[in-house]
């Protein structure tokens, strides 16, 4: 544990006041570049991604850390991360299980604007 | 400008509260599915890139709207987007000119965590 505090300070990160908690944005995408969801974490669920090696956000929501995947088994294994240029924002690349969105789609981003309204598209995640 | 106000009351979108700003996460991609950014839209940034089919963000630190490579020339054409499932977030597909990064790196994501340290790596935009 003493090793990923490391990490995470080496990662210099920039968490921003968010709904009132210091968060920062994830990005998870599969191994195909599909963006499957994004979602905040704080330092706990990033230490907890880190230790188990399986995503973990923060529910700005419920107020608590959840282990993506759970109740539904969709559990998503980290593979490797990127950092951006300002530090607020991390990009986790995942093996998925099943479906990333709560909602039964593979992709939380599924509505698509088409002729100025929102229609559910997965063209996008082929 | 009636019908962009439409379309932005159908996405049905759900600010946060982001370092005292009302604001939503939006997420840009290129045509290949690669993560070229994460930025900060308000409602007047979301106006602004509908209107005139090229990205604009709001930046918190400068507190104002910006239009992507309105000085670097690398500017960013809107292709479509997506919204995600609890409104928070877009992803926009766009047609990036040059590069991305302010840091002249293809994407912002140039930041690989390798053997617990950050390193430079360019290796997932292929």
């Amino acid at each position: 544990m003493e090793n990923i505090e490391k990490i995470i300070k080496n990662l210099n990160l920039k968490f921003r006041n968010i709904d009132g908690e210091k968060l920062i944005i994830a990005i998870t995408c599969d191994e195909n570049k599909n963006v499957l969801m994004t979602a905040f974490m704080n330092e706990e669920a990033l230490k907890e991604t880190l230790k188990t090696g399986y995503m973990h956000y923060y529910s700005t929501s419920r107020k608590k850390l959840w282990k993506k995947g759970e109740e539904s088994g969709n559990v998503q294994k980290l593979k490797e991360f990127y950092r951006d240029c300002d530090g607020d924002a991390l990009l986790f690349i995942v093996e998925q299980k099943g479906v990333a969105c709560h909602e039964g789609y593979y992709s939380c981003f599924h509505y698509k604007l088409k002729d100025g309204k929102l229609t559910i598209s997965e063209d996008y995640y082929k």
